[in-house]
Order: C-alpha cells, then structure tokens, then sequence
C-alpha cells in the first residue's frame, strides 16, 4: 500500500472515532469513559487485521503487538494517546496511535527484527483528574497509590475508575514495560504555528520543552477612581500590566523562550474602584532547563522592582516547575534521515507541548515526529491535518523502519526499563 | 452652642443612623428600603427639636424647613443623601445632612433674612437600581416616567417602590425646587487622599469632574502557550497591558486627570492558552471636558494603534459621559472666606466624584465643603472623620451663613427653578 492511500484511510479513521464520544454535540472522550470501549474496539480491528494480538492493560491502555521475526526479538513502541480535552479535535493524539497501525499495515505481513507494539494511552490530557499522563505513567511504573485515590469533580477516583471499566488496579504493575524496550516513537500534530510558517510538513523533536508556572499577586490599596490622584495610587493593576508587558519583552529576548499571562483576575474589578489585587499567571518554557531558570528569575526579579517602586506587596507561588526532557539523539538522528528520504526538509524543534514521549523517555529511548497544524490550530473541532503531510509522516515511518531494522546500533541497544 | 459640641454630637449622630440598615452585619441603606423609615424618623425629632417643619416628599426625600425672618423670604438649601452603599461607612452623605441640622440648632431659633431647608436626598449611590441621584434628580425635575419604570434586581420598579413607601408617584413634580431658592450648599467627605495629604481639614469643590467610561476589547487569537512562538502570536492581554501602562503614563501627564482601568477580563482566561479577547474597562474624570476628551481621544488612538501593530482587532464602546459641573464662583469665595475666618487654609479642587450637588446645580447656584477623610477610605465600614475637621466644617457653615445673611448680592441672586 503506498503512503497517500494509507494516510487518507489515517484520516477517515480518525475521524470515524470522532463518533466515540460523551457529548452529543462535539469530542469528549476522557479517561476511560465509556465511548473509551468502542473507540477500543475499532481500533482493535484495525490492529487484528494488520496481524496485532491485542489487549488493555490494567491501566486502560490499547496495546497491539505485531511480532518480531523470531520470539524473543525486542520490541518497538509506538503511540499517542486516545482520550481528548473536551470540545476536541480529530487528531490530537488519535493520529499517532492511528499511524502506528498504518505503519504496521505498510509491513502487509512482512517481520521485522524487532517486534512493534501500537499503544493507545487512556490518558493524557489531564482533563477528568486534573492530571495528565495517566496510561503512559502505568508504563513507567508511576502510576502509584497516591495517582490512584486522585478523585474527579464525580467523587470518582482514578482507582474506582479502572476497577469501573472491568479492569484490576492491583495488575498495573504488569503494564510496565519490560526490558525488551527498545525505543518509543510518537506521531503528533504540532499545535502550533512553526511548521505551517516554514512550509514544512514534519518537525523532529529534540526536546520536550521544561516548564514552569507561577502565580503572582500584586497587592495594593483599592481606592476610588476619581477622587485618588494618579501620585497616591497603589494600584495593582497597574502594575499587573507593567509586568505583562516585560513578561513579553522577556520572552521576546530569548530565541526558543515563550512566555505567557494568560489568567489575570483584578480585585474588587469594578470601572470605578483602583484595582486593590491583581492575581496573573505566568507560563513560562524552554528546551534548556537554564534559560527557563534565568528568564523566570529574572520576571520574579521584575515583578518585585515594580511592587517595590509602587509601594505594593508581591506574593508569587510556584505551581509546577517541570524539567525539559531531551529526546534521544540517534532516533532524533534517523528520523532526520527518514525524513530526507521523503523529500522534505526535516526541522529540527523542541516541542512546546508536553507528550506521553516526556514520560516514556524516563525510561527508553523516545522520539517524536510532528504534523505540521495548519492554522496552528488544536484543541478545537477546527484542529485539522494536510492528507500530504499524514502521507508523508507515513513514507518518514516506513524509512525509519528500514533503517532501524538495517541498524545493528539499534538493535543491539538496552533498555532502562 | 460651640462647634467642637455640635461636632461631637453630629458625629455621635451619624454613627446612631448606622442602626437603620437592610443587612444585620454592616450598614446597607438603599432606595426607602424600611430602615429608611426609622433613619427619617429620626432625624425629623432632630429637625423639629431645632424648630424645622418636617416633610417627605414624594421622591421619598426627608425635608425639614426653618423659616427665614419672614414669610416670603428665599430660602437657602442644605442637603445631602441618606443611602448608603452596601457595608458602608457611616459618613458618606449622612454627615451633609446631620451638619444641616447642626447649622440650624447653632442659630438656637435665630431667623436669617432666607430660610433654610435641610435635605436628607432619598437616593444617590444608585445601588438599587443602578441609577443614581433618584432624589435630587425630583427636585430639578428630571424623575420622569423613564426612570420610575426602572426596576431592582426582584423586578420592583422605582414608582413601586415609591407606591410601597406609602408616596404618591403623580405627585413628584411637587417635589421640585421652586424660583425662591438662592443655593444649594452640600457637605460631603472627600472619599480621597488629597486633603490628609495637604494636611487640611476642608476644601472647597470649584467643579464637580466630568467622567468618561469606557470599555475596549482587545481581539485576538488564542493558541497553545507552549507551541506558539513569542513572534506568532496575537495575545489580547499583552495588547491591553500594554494599553493599561498607556493609561496610567497619560493619566499621570496632566495635571488633575485620573485615568483608571478597574476591570479586566481575559478569555478563555486559562493559564497555558493565550489569550484571544481582553476586555478592559477605562474610567477618565477631568474638571475640564475639553482635557477629557483630548486624553480620551489619545488614549483611544494609542488602543488602535497596540491592535493594529500586534494585528489584533479593537472594539470600543462608551458606557457613559457626563460633562464637568463647575461650582457657582461666588458661593465658592464665600466659603473659601468662611474657612480663611475658622484659621483653616482652604483648599480649592475638584471633585473626583459625583454629588447630589452635580444635579442641583442644573437649576439653582451650588457649592460643595469637602472635609478630609482619614485615609482617603470612604464606601467602607473604616470611614471615618476627624472631629476636629467636623468642628472647622461646622464653624465655616456657621460662618457661611453670617456672610450669606448680610450679603445683599447673594439675597438678591434669581434662580433658575
């Protein structure tokens, strides 16, 4: 089967499990909710057909492993995610687990000297329990206690949740992966605008970019809009927005640094009252864990001067500082040279986003590829992918495959796990 | 009777109407809500005692009149509102109308060559109906049948109200002032930090400020926080940061104008998404309409010029604009004289806020005392006054009134009533 016919099914599947949803109007498909079963089902189907003996794990996840050429041949993983945030699109994680079977129907049959495992992780986006990661965690053995009594806004815990769907939380220890592991591979669209800027269809992941998220208070003096002169104001808001303003300069400074408010609450927040509180957000990433440092430094360092110089408190809290994760360079290598070998020019970027590749990585050797978005669009039923770029993140897969099937490097590569 | 005891006792009067309140915790006194009864009651055993005939009209405006040395004499009007926002202070209004009637007990049954009527406006704040100066609005003729079908939040209309008071609604045009008025004096505490920090107890108000209020949205385009480069984005809250630093620097480049934005709203408002709409609120008061409406303009033009820069779309409506009201310049030198005779400096301003005395001076000459509020705190149970500066604003009255009887000009002034 050629690459278009394969990407253009890609795209009819995904848009067929759009079908499993919890909301009547729009994508909703969070944590093994119970479209969760009939998403499982389609794709099992698909995976049986293309020669996968498939299971769920006890953490919900969709495996299909396709054997090696001989039994005790080591495995390849390769997946994305299928829950969703709700009101979502096709794509978003959907499309990598849909590729993994495309690439294992490009094989019609034939063995590889690794055997390749398509997983379906039951969650990633975070959206039922507030925490995201939960299938591939099970991967890496974190899916701990404490994950499990985590409750949703039903009083449903993650724990009850598993045991819900017909599954056994004492059995997630068997969901790990084993030390046969010799890389995982993930497809994703980007989310965002850079490779629809520089015209390219695919971006290969050196990093998963490092994060931090603060919230900052700026504490001042309500007061009365008309009757306070501009001199004695303490005006929160004011200063709330002096700060926005360098948290964009900041982030402007640095190549590869983004730096976002995207929260702002002012208090009491009438027309006529001097703000006496002003509580923003900072979202702060890059693909070096020191940059991230100094420029987060260096906004708490602006936001004190500017409480200091308007006579106002500072409270700031840090909500999640979450470290940049490399992905591996001779994969990040291969798939530069698969890419090549479509034709394309691959682009080298960190991912802005975090993905299941964050976590695996923990453990082996990961690597991603990512579509490009067209309109940098995600997260939304606009989200959308080219069928060329799909055929080409295909004709890069099966590049990879041959060339890591041909790699004594890789096979003979160990695994931490 | 000397002013420091008419003081103490005004005072000691103020915080006993603090009793008459809609909520158990805190003073809340709206639009003759039923404590509006016992706060009239009250301050009629007060008006009679100092030898006032006592009404309410029917806009439910308490009215004590003291008849002047003979029965065609003008009369002179002393008045302030008796409502009061929610968990209000105790000053805020009330003190205007209880140091009427200290004016009125300090002639110790004395008569003037024009009478005195004491007002006690039954609505100012606009809590209740989001309208404000129901009550002076009656005596200048400007409660009409508009404003009596305006309704509260339970869906009680201003002529309900006024029905259920136990007034007769047909009859307000009676309420209006009539052409033997000379002027309408009005104390008020100033609500602001100007006077404390010139460390002066009264100041005489030379206009009441004109007052723009706007709201302008930013429109943007939301994206992923962390895959959306610094130089792809079009983030409506930096763009009204950016704006808001603009309307803090313009504020403070001109003398007398306040520029203040109060509220903001970021949509979707969630931390790790850029924002696609900020909506901000702008509030611009200047004595002088003309510098109003420059600043204004010019801030307008800086809001197009951030969103045309950073490609964003800009939507601007103007909730409201009312023009300066300038003080009557001989009551004003007047009552600067009467301060100079209480050893005080008087200090002429604006006022930052409105007054009942803004709508007064539609019909009949008006001038306003402020005196100095502790902390620049008013609209909060920590209101307060100094008694000292109610003694000086009681003895500058009393002043005040001497000159005004022996002030052939000022008795011989025509109204517009």
């Amino acid at each position: 089967m050629n690459p278009a016919t394969l990407a253009s099914e890609a795209i009819a599947r995904c848009q067929r499990l759009t079908r499993f949803s919890e909301d009547a109007n729009g994508l909703r498909r969070t944590f093994l909710s119970s479209p969760t079963r009939d998403c499982h089902a389609e794709i099992t189907s698909w995976l049986k057909a293309a020669g996968a003996e498939v299971s769920v794990d006890d953490a919900g996840n969709l495996r299909g492993f396709y054997p090696g050429a001989h039994s005790r041949a080591p495995r390849l993983l390769i997946g994305s995610h299928l829950d969703t945030v709700p009101n979502a699109g096709a794509y978003d994680g959907i499309l990598g687990v849909v590729l993994g079977v495309a690439l294992l129907e490009s094989l019609e049959g034939r063995k590889l000297p690794f055997g390749i495992e398509v997983l379906g992780f039951s969650e990633e986006e975070g959206v039922r329990f507030g925490v995201p990661f939960i299938g591939s965690r099970a991967l890496v053995g974190r899916l701990d206690a404490e994950l499990l009594n985590v409750r949703d806004l039903n009083g449903i815990s993650v724990r009850m949740a598993i045991e819900n769907f017909g599954l056994n939380p004492t059995e997630i220890p068997n969901a790990a992966i084993k030390n046969d592991v010799l890389a995982y591979l993930e497809f994703h669209i980007e989310q965002g605008p850079v490779l629809e800027t520089l015209g390219q269809p695919l971006g290969v992941v050196e990093a998963i970019v490092g994060q931090t998220r603060l919230e900052i208070r700026f504490i001042g003096q309500a007061n009365h809009a008309g009757t306070t002169p501009m001199n004695l104001r303490h005006d929160a808001l004011a200063a709330a927005a002096e700060w926005i303003v360098e948290v964009e300069r900041i982030g402007q400074g640095e190549a590869g640094l983004v730096a976002t408010v995207g929260q702002i609450e002012a208090v009491p927040g009438a027309s006529n009252v001097i703000a006496s509180e002003a509580r923003v957000t900072l979202d702060i990433r890059h693909k070096s864990d020191d940059v991230r440092y100094r420029a987060t430094d260096l906004l708490i360092g602006r936001a004190e001067e500017i409480a200091e110089r308007r006579g106002l408190l500072l409270r700031k809290s840090r909500l999640m500082s979450q470290p940049a994760v490399a992905m591996d360079p001779f994969l990040t290598d291969q798939i530069e040279r698969a890419i090549r070998s479509t034709n394309s020019l691959p682009h080298r970027m960190p991912s802005g986003a975090g993905h299941d590749a964050m976590i695996l990585a923990e453990k082996v050797p990961a690597a991603m590829v990512l579509l490009r978005s067209p309109g940098g669009i995600s997260h939304d039923p606009a989200e959308s992918v080219n069928p060329q770029d799909v055929a080409c993140a295909l004709e890069c897969g099966m590049h990879l495959l041959e060339q890591l099937a041909g790699s004594p490097e890789f096979l003979t590569r160990t695994c931490r796990a």
